[in-house]
Formats: structure tokens, C-alpha cells, sequence
């Protein structure tokens, strides 16, 4: 049984940044009609983002998205005119000091945000509208958010096509150590080892090398910020130090069984309400739909193998 | 100036066992008019072959290619109808143990190969006559190997598109450890961890962790046989760890410029002679066409980063 949902309001998104994710970002809500403008120090990004038709203004209202790289967060805003009602939220592969320090600059406007997505490429030549389509967009819930900020972001996000998981900085620097700093480390390494093995050995790298060493290629200073201002870095990486302990038949068998686990989702409907959301990203879920008084989303239907 | 090349004799192949690797060479050889014979003690897996032009037969002539899984690969060629005269290959991913053995059973007629592609599916469901197209296929000249035999091996990976990397055994498994065994060993750590800390940091992984533990979807019997059974795995496994130890900001820098060197290739003509065939594999080079008193080939053109 379903009931007539009130029409929510739409506000407008400012995204200042036009590099690959915010240039993919506004191309996407102009794309989809949303009144979406932009701002960004470099011309040529501006210019590009006009093209796609996103409006280039200082003037930022609605839903602001902060999409500059990680060293350049807290100034991103100077000399620009924010609207005092504005709701501010960020990109960043980080969380946790990024909430810190932006909500010391912005109070409870802002909401921490990271979608997980993008490639090794970057800048606004990277933009591609269709980036967060079916990506997970982690949107933070601290104990201080306030929750109809919160739905705006989440909305902007399922806009362009994402999914939102809503989690605490504290749980998404966890599991973002784990499956993204961890990995730009591994293949880090496994490609300074490879070189410094010499050429016959480079020559002979495959597909198993060419996968592992592919989130290398991203920009460096990019992967370095990601990695050393993640606080959650070191503990995953010695986690996975400590997998490769174990013997390889098992951890072979472990690794397999992680990678190949089918799992179904199960579609379910959670109260606004903070508690219940962080429970669903807890579970694996995500939030594919805003209705008035409640989200729309799914969990995993099966038992996540634990390796 | 050019001059003309005598033709040279094409030997027929027989190959046994037609998996992905064995199944994918010999529909390559019958796409190209080559006369080919396959065998595999699964009906299925020759009806599949016959499917794609392959003669299926149980006497073996000419170059012998088996491509069964390595615990098999000592017992494959029992009951079938060898040619003394035929020369013996095989497509397994270590080296050292496997020459050791297989000389041991066909002495000097035997020549190790291993051509390094192959994609984490398995079985003649995978073959893909294309799959060798632009490879590396290491064949092995250790100090006893017939040259001539060596030059017969080699003719059949050029003839379905793979690139020939002259090596020994042992050069061949100590480059194979660091470009396959240990990214093999890193997917699955990086997926145990990710498994152990639960629902949220799976439902968090995207490109990086979707991409690092891509290999290690591949058959676990496989993969264990492919790390335990190569006798450089531990070291190049030490090497990676050591990398992992250097602060983080240099080890990124590293990977990064390996991961993103840009190597050019320098056409080479190389005489029929094991040092210079073998100097020509050290260099990171590759054989790609046999005349009649030389190979030609290439070697990269520009000093390789180092990391």
C-alpha cells in the first residue's frame, strides 16, 4: 500500500570547485534541471562548467558543496558571499578533522559528506555527470547535526544518482582507511618494489600487478592527503599486515571468500530519526530515496562473510 | 634494406588440457589456420574445443603444450600417445619446481613456458581465442635447454599474438612473486581485513578496494598454488612490507612514478644466443618475430623509475 508523498521542497546547490568531483557534481543537477551554480579559482574550470550549463556566481545559497582539495578545505569560502541560511557540506576523502574544522568555522550549518567515487584521473577535464550514479555517499550524523541539514545533503546526493550512508566521522574514517588508504598504500608499494626490482620484472607485470597498481596512478599529493590525514591510517594498515600473517592457503581462502560473497538487499524504511539511520549504514545499508517523514533505502539480505 | 626470409616450417601443436589458458590457444591457433590437436579428460571442455576447430585427439606431435592445473601437470600426459620427437611446454605460473620436474619426466626435449595473462574466470567456459593478443609469455632457457626447441615454443606464443620474454626459471618466479603471487596475497589481506571489520566498511568500498582485490576472486586453488608454489613468494612478500615501512608520503611518490612511467620501445634484432636472448629479457624486452638466423624484437627505450 502506498500513500500520496508531499512534494519536498528543492533547494539550490552552490558548489565551489569544479574539479572532477564538484565540475561532476553541478554537471549532473544541471543536467537534471536543478538550479545548481558555481565557483571556482580557475577559469578554465568555470569555463568549462558554463558550458554544461551551471550558472558562475560568487553568490552561494542552498546547499553549499565544498569541492576543493583537502589542504585548501578551510579557505575555500574566503571572498566569496555565503548566505548566513546556507547548509555547508564537503567532498573530502576525510572526515574527522574535516568536521572539526569546518564546523568550527561554519557551527551546526555544516554536514561532513565524501561520496565514493572518482578515479584515478582528475581536474575538470575528469568531470563526467554520470560519476555518482549507484556510488555510496557517506554523509555524516555527529551528534550535533542537525537532521534537516542532513536530509538536504542526502538529498543532493540521491539527485545525481548516489546512495547515502549516513555514519559518524569516526565510523567513516574507519572504513574508508580500510578500503581506500589501505589499498593506494598496497599498490604504493607493490609498485616501488616492482621498480626497484628492475626491468625484466616490470616487464612481466599483468593483470594482477596492472589492478593492483591502478589507485596509484591518482595524483600523489591527493593520495598523500588522503592517507597520512585519515587518524584511522596506521590501525587498518596493520590490520591488513597482520592478515598477511596468517598462512596463505587460509588467507587465500579468507580474501575469496570476502571478494565473492553475493549479497542480495533487502528494501526498508527508516525513521528520521538519528539512531535508526546510523543503524542502517552500520548494517551495510544506504538511503536511495527521501520521503516526508521517513527514508527509503535497503540493507544487505544475507550474512556479510567476515575472512 | 630488407631481404627475403625463407619461410620457416610451421610444427602442428597438440595441446592438453583446455582450460581458459590450453582452450584459449588452441581456438587462437585454428582461428589462424594453424593445425592444432587438443585434449582434456573433460568431455565437455573437448566438445567446447572441437566447437572452435580443434582436432581432438590423444596423440600428441610436434609442440606439446599442457595446460592443466599445476598439481596435475607431472600425471598430464599419462595414457596419451607422445611423439618422441615432440617438444613439451607447459603454461603453468611458476617455474623453477615445474622445469625441475618436467625435465625430470621428458629430459632436454622439455622447455618451461607461461604466458601472463589469464583473467580471474577459469575453465573452457573462459576461453577467448584474443586472450594472448599483446601478452608477455615467458619461455624459459636455462643453461641445458635446446635452443632449437626453445626457438619452436617461442613460434607458437608469437603466433597467436603474445610478446616472448627469454628467462630462466628462476629470473622468471622471482618476477612472477612480485607482479603476481604478492598482489595475489595483498587482495586477499585487504579483503579479510575489510570482511573482519564488518557491514559498514564493505558497503563503503569502491573503486580502490573493488580494483586491489579484484585477483583474488580468482579459484582459491589456483591462487594457493600460484603463491605457496613459487619459491621467491616469502622474499618479494618481505620486499612489499619493507615498502610499507618507509614514510608514507615517499612511498606514495614511489609507487606513483613506477605506476605512471612512460616506457617507449626501441625495435631490436637479436641473434639466436642464449646470453643475448637472455640480455634482451633483463632489459625488459621482448621477442615479437622469428626470422630465420635472429629474432627481432624490443627493448624499452627510456631508464625505468626505480622507485
Amino acid at each position: 500500500m502506498t500513500f500520496p508523498v508531499p512534494t519536498l521542497p528543492v533547494p539550490p546547490v552552490s558548489v565551489v570547485g569544479l574539479g572532477q568531483l564538484g565540475g561532476s557534481l553541478a554537471a549532473a543537477l544541471a543536467a537534471a534541471g536543478r538550479p545548481v551554480t558555481g565557483w571556482d579559482v580557475d577559469p578554465a574550470a568555470r569555463d568549462a562548467a558554463a558550458a554544461r550549463g551551471v550558472s558562475i556566481t560568487t553568490v552561494l545559497t542552498g546547499v553549499v558543496v565544498i569541492a576543493v582539495p583537502l589542504p585548501d578545505l578551510g579557505s575555500a569560502l574566503a571572498g566569496l558571499d555565503l548566505d548566513p541560511d546556507a547548509t555547508v557540506t564537503d567532498v573530502a576523502s576525510i572526515k574527522g578533522p574535516v568536521v572539526a574544522e569546518l564546523t568550527g568555522v561554519h557551527g551546526d550549518r555544516f554536514v561532513g559528506g565524501h561520496p565514493m567515487c572518482g578515479t584515478e584521473r582528475s581536474g575538470y577535464e575528469a568531470t563526467d555527470p554520470a560519476l555518482f550514479r549507484g556510488a555510496r555517499w557517506a554523509v555524516c550524523l555527529e551528534p550535533g547535526t542537525d537532521l534537516r541539514r542532513w536530509l538536504r545533503v542526502a538529498e543532493v546526493a540521491v539527485a545525481v544518482g548516489a546512495e547515502v550512508v549516513p555514519v559518524t566521522a569516526a565510523e567513516h574514517d574507519e572504513a574508508v582507511a580500510a578500503v581506500s588508504a589501505v589499498p593506494h598504500l598496497l599498490a604504493a608499494a607493490l609498485a616501488a618494489a616492482a621498480g626497484q626490482a628492475g626491468p625484466l620484472t616490470l616487464g612481466m607485470g599483468a593483470g594482477s600487478f596492472t589492478d593492483g597498481t591502478r589507485v596509484i596512478a591518482s595524483d600523489p599529493a591527493f593520495v598523500t592527503a588522503l592517507v597520512t590525514g585519515n587518524p584511522a591510517t596506521a590501525d587498518a594498515l596493520d590490520r591488513v599486515r597482520a592478515q598477511l600473517d596468517r598462512p596463505w592457503a587460509e588467507l587465500v581462502a579468507a580474501g575469496h571468500a570476502v571478494r565473492t560473497a553475493t549479497r542480495g538487499r533487502r528494501p526498508v524504511r527508516v525513521p528520521l530519526d538519528r539512531a535508526a539511520l546510523l543503524a542502517l549504514g552500520r548494517a551495510g545499508g544506504a538511503v536511495t530515496r527521501r520521503l516526508a517523514a521517513f527514508v527509503e533505502g535497503w540493507v544487505p539480505d544475507s550474512p556479510v562473510a567476515r575472512g
